[in-house]
């Protein structure tokens, strides 16, 4: 019988990547049109590049940006970045369709919900607090709090001891078949991947791991009317 | 005869400390409303202290305060208070009155125009470019960059150089008497002390360094007019 159910959080509750592409080309643009003397393609590709070297925490993209095309450094084209990246990630910071239907929904049946994310704790807790969605999770477990990242297995019975249940009365849902699906099945939790954003056809090596595999949110009360009808596992594609 | 006139930015162009303290009390209200178990006061009055002791562009404020208030970290908390500190940081950033009407007068007289700013060069870059203020100065001079503090004659000797300008052709306007005033009129240039904001009763033993004082921006303008029929040093009060 499940109980609770884990979420998590970009691009299966926040609709992270559009949100990131959108920020990223907005902040190549005023660079540009505030000096940066490269034209667009150079200058996004090559932060694309320095991102996926650095990773998209690194807090640091626009000057290393800077340094990489050989110019010199300037505040101003930093701060002309840092603006329009800001201002973009706020107007584009959106839900995964469906999410606070499906949340609803979920604590309407009686589920208790969380949410088991890696990332910067301030900035995933930034995204949750501006979709006002901190009201429906009674825990968030953000993994750099603890030192590890998904799939690490500490994270995951974290999240089972805060909530005082078994593994096999908890399911994780989540877009990286290698981070949430490996890593929950791991310990025992139920598992959903969500084929969602731009991870949907990445990682086919964890597919085994997915007890089910929806591509819309709210498929997931399906997933769940199953779950508990037949204990089976049955795949919706 | 003067043909350049450097500003300083925070609290002579930028009307920085209304937007600093309401940013700070919306951000208290914030942690508040998510959870920070102290009443609005008590929180207020730690986070002022650890500002004047850490300085306001310390990156930790919130969660120091947490620290000084006895309380475990949580990030919801710094977070609801990021957010809301940016919220309302950009709602309430404006121009100190009348500040764009002058520029564009001084401009039109032929006058050059510079900034002279301490602070973090992105965080100055961000108020420039987001009060649409860049297009009208040759120059902006951001001591932190060159690893010094006004009135570091350093910073001060820069500037005309940038300008290649002797310092008696110079003015410089700013609301601290003895950053701005004391540090311009030791290397040479004409002073114009602008009274306005929490500094415009304070460090008055620098208030001998000063040509000028005016209250208001627009009072600029009759300033210039005096300097150049008479080159009299007159105080206007």
């Amino acid at each position: 019988m499940i109980r609770v159910i884990f979420f998590d959080l970009d691009d299966t509750l926040a609709d992270t990547s559009r949100l990131a592409e959108m920020a990223r080309r907005n902040a190549i643009e005023n660079m540009i049109r505030h000096g940066l003397p490269v034209d667009f393609d150079t200058a996004y590709s090559e932060l694309m590049e320095l991102i996926k070297e650095y990773g998209s925490n690194f807090p640091h993209h626009f000057d290393y940006l800077l340094r990489r095309l050989d110019l010199e450094y300037d505040p101003k084209i930093v701060a002309a970045g840092v603006i329009a990246y800001h201002n973009t990630k706020f107007a584009y910071l959106r839900e995964v369709p469906g999410a606070r239907k499906v949340l609803i929904k979920l604590r309407e049946l009686g589920y208790r919900l969380g949410i088991i994310t890696d990332g910067n704790p301030i900035k995933q807790w930034e995204k949750i607090l501006r979709l006002e969605m901190d009201d429906f999770f009674e825990h968030v477990i953000i993994s750099d709090f603890e030192g590890v990242k998904k799939p690490h297995p500490k994270i995951f019975r974290k999240a089972l001891k805060a909530f005082k249940v078994k593994p096999e009365e908890a399911m994780m849902v989540g877009d990286r078949l290698y981070s949430d699906i490996y890593g929950a099945k791991n310990v025992g939790m139920k598992t959903v991947w969500f084929r969602y954003g731009k991870h949907y056809d990445k990682e086919l090596e964890y597919r085994e791991y997915a007890d089910y595999e929806i591509t819309k949110l709210t498929q997931l009360l399906e997933v769940l009317e199953r779950e508990n009808d037949s204990n089976k596992e049955v795949h919706i594609t």
